[in-house]
């Protein structure tokens, strides 16, 4: 079987082909431009493949309601060209066959939940922090929507008693992405989180933040799995850092053994590394695949 | 059809039969005691009702994760004699017919999902904010369960800068049930909520926690729904202000019409009232009886 994979994030697309085991056999990279120029590559890209079906994670906000005028489109977003474009609706009319459509992140958290560190459980929260942070929500086996789709990297938060740092989120100014995404890091300590050393105490603040979100996180959905991806969490020592400070926020109060006694393994990196983006538009290509095949629309 | 509904709670019991259609149509109510107390009052009830089926609601923690041990138990409680009780399974013994059974935010999420204000919808928050603070939570047409089951009362809460208040939660101080609970009102206020005038600042305090954690919790699970119950929501005066304080808080960034332009309809009391535990047990029931008798196993 032969699967398109579409991770489309505001500042690259990556392409790729890939089998039903998740396994990924050819990709390309390239910045996003305008959607004719980029979408233009995308098309350029699957014309020789022959894809079975495709799978999309997008930046967004995005349209995932069927039946609404906007499925399928990028909604709101500063990006110049991208506001209320048919994404969907432009590949379909290149490619006749089944598609898959979810966000970026859901996709991320829906990948590891098929071949990843969430593989086996019926839950997982998916957390990227790099440009700016969003979380993927899959709970008892399906992917969160609901209104719009989740967007738990504005999740208001309680301000670490060092910090006066305003945050440089232009909605919502010290919200989680405001106060710990990769640009806030470099804004609040003038140099980029990569040339920050381990014992920096930009680690202890960046983990505080994290952290809390998570601990609330956990409270709000009780996951399964909580996966830390993104390029601020290329930073492995604050992995240990944050398991302490949810423990403690959590105080002994959600009593799972998995938290108290095994956290190691539950607030964890992507089982799939940096490719848990593509293989989750993989998954959810495969995914509608076997719905089509299901409902008899391919054979 | 006769179902009966249990509504579990810490303080109170309440039984009920009640049909397909989420009519109650007898009650009976009783305070909390020791579980053997408790459970007789509670066969006794049932006993010569002859239900088809029954509905539990509980207070928490209790054990829903099927083939665990302590599935159907009330796991961690201060409260005597409940601590791993087996709650389901005492009234097994009792009664041979299909048990629902899931905690009492979650059964009244789903009783208002049934009948009440989610009616139509896919998805919603049920709070309740009275003694303690609970939310039940109902995503993509599914009660959320997860790891153990959502606690999203005890969110953390960033601090009203008006506010002193050391929070009275044992676990987590200022979390959102130390904070904003009806015992958090009256030991911040020295007087219990239901005597302090509509103009007193306590409200404003009050629906600035509510509305933080609402925010929060639209941002992470984006529910089509937020209906908020339970004793301190009688003070009808407070859904304005929260609605007005979600709004300031999420800043347009959820670019949904239900927010954006009809924050009334989607912020809203329980569409059962006060008898959404008590159907929410109902409804929990009758999936009980429908499951049952789809897979053959009641006739």
């Amino acid at each position: 079987m032969r699967i398109g994979a579409i991770e489309a994030g505001g500042t690259k697309f990556v392409c790729g082909i890939g089998n039903e085991h998740g396994l990924i056999e050819d990709s390309i990279s390239f910045p996003t431009e305008r959607p004719d120029v980029t979408m233009g590559k995308v098309i350029a890209y699957f014309a020789d493949k022959r894809p079975d079906a495709i799978g999309i994670g997008s930046f967004g906000p995005i349209g995932l309601r069927s039946g609404s005028p906007l499925y399928g489109y990028v909604t709101t977003t500063p990006k110049p060209g991208w506001e209320r474009f048919d994404f969907l609706g432009t590949l379909k009319r290149s490619f006749h066959v089944p598609f898959g459509w979810d966000t970026d992140v859901n996709a991320a958290a829906y990948g590891e939940a098929v071949w990843g560190a969430a593989k086996g459980v019926d839950s997982c929260l998916y957390y990227t922090i790099g440009t700016g942070v969003g979380v993927g929500v899959y709970m008892e086996g399906r992917l969160v929507h609901g209104l719009v789709h989740p967007e738990g990297g504005h999740m208001l938060t309680r301000r670490h008693p060092q910090d006066d740092f305003p945050g440089l989120c232009p909605y919502h100014g010290d919200c989680l992405e405001g106060m710990a995404s990769g640009p806030a890091i470099e804004a609040r300590w003038g140099r980029k989180g990569a040339e920050l050393p381990p014992d920096h105490p930009a680690w202890e603040m960046e983990a505080y933040y994290i952290a809390q979100s998570v601990s609330t996180a956990v409270l709000m959905t009780s996951p399964e799995k909580v996966i830390l991806g993104g390029g601020v969490m290329q930073q492995a020592h604050l992995f240990p850092l944050i398991r302490e400070e949810v423990r403690r926020n959590l105080n002994g109060y959600v009593s799972a053994e998995e938290i108290k006694s095994d956290i190691e393994h539950y607030i964890v990196p992507p089982g799939l590394g940096q490719q848990a983006g593509l293989c989750g538009a993989l998954a959810l290509g495969l995914r509608a695949y076997e719905r089509a095949r299901t409902s008899g629309a391919v054979s």
